[in-house]
């Protein structure tokens, strides 16, 4: 594999990026059935895309694979890795334990992927101080203070929409930079914060809209 | 406006289908503010794309607006709610009631989007016959009868990966066939039976990947 310097990342669309996490899990599979080298048709077979697509997301990157002979399994899993940014463990707090809050805690997904959730965060004074899964609750207020002792890198927000901005405005004060926000409503941040939303409800309208519109 | 015969809707990208989503909720928010048109170049600023963009995603469903009009607020709306399937209610189910399950079945967004939520299964004796707000846990195994008797449009799967693929089969079994899943694997269907993932870890892996790669 030759990985030559990358173009600057900045226009990659979100699609893309979802397409590699794909390609990860493939080649993860592959590697646990003992394969060491895969081809583009491959990779493109097993998640239903074309080997163009997947030469061309990959060519964003860097110079992947040989003409002819296909991928190293091991090595294209590592470069993958590198790029989503998945070689490093992240440091994770949620803020707000109610349902899915709660739920998002115990994730096993998060902890296998180095998401490692090391603190909870409420406003409700009869959540703060309690114990779940092993980890006390705080008050929000502390944030800024426990930040500065050991920096956290993203902040999942799992409060009412009601309580969102003000919270994810306390999340940016405290000095965290990355925020995954599941309350359903449009969030502001400063430019050098990256928030990345997901709408329950708008991935059921993805599929309603399937639903509607196949024949 | 004018709504004039849609082209073939089968090769709208996904992501033009998470801008519709995302533009009938800044119209909902103009609605709600007073506002009778807005311009493209309004929606455009809310969401954060280009005014081209939202031509061009509306342009796949026909014909809205009138140039230097600006579109109606209330009746683009409606043409969103209906191209997105929301003017009908979706009676969804819940399979798997562990910490994600049950969160989501009491997640507000889902009911205000007409995605009512009906029916609860497990395969967990121990859960089976219990409430949860309100529903009652069903035994996996009574799913093609019940659906018999009342039809499901949408089953949502939160079960554990390993066992995610055996009940999305019972769920294609017993006539179902609008899917969305939580389980973080890949899942097969027949061509005739829709599936939408969310993939929680791949959410995350999306900010790993734009806080790695920013300057």
């Amino acid at each position: 594999m030759n990985s030559q310097a990358a173009p600057p990342l900045k226009r990659i669309a979100d699609s893309t990026v979802r397409r590699l996490s794909l390609y990860l899990r493939f080649l993860e599979e592959f590697e646990t059935a003992g394969l060491t080298t895969v081809s583009s048709d491959e990779l493109a077979a097993r998640g239903g895309t074309t080997s163009a697509q997947v030469r061309k997301d990959l060519s964003f990157f860097g110079s992947f694979g040989k003409r002819g002979l296909g991928y190293q399994v091991a090595e294209l899993t590592q470069s993958m890795r590198r790029i989503l940014g998945l070689e490093r463990d992240w440091r994770v707090i949620i803020v707000g334990v109610g349902k899915i809050g709660a739920a998002l805690a115990q994730f096993e997904g998060f902890q296998q992927r180095g998401f490692r959730v090391v603190g909870l965060y409420d406003s409700d004074p009869a959540k703060v101080g309690r114990e779940i899964y092993h980890l006390p609750v705080r008050a929000i207020e502390s944030l800024s203070e426990d930040n500065r002792e050991q920096p956290v890198d993203i902040a999942v927000i799992a409060v009412p929409a009601s309580a969102a901005q003000r919270v994810v405005d306390q999340v940016v004060a405290a000095g965290i930079s990355g925020i995954m926000s599941f309350a359903p409503i449009q969030l502001h941040v400063p430019a050098d914060v990256t928030l990345n939303t997901v709408n329950m409800a708008m991935e059921l309208e993805r599929l309603s809209f399937a639903l509607s519109n196949r024949e």
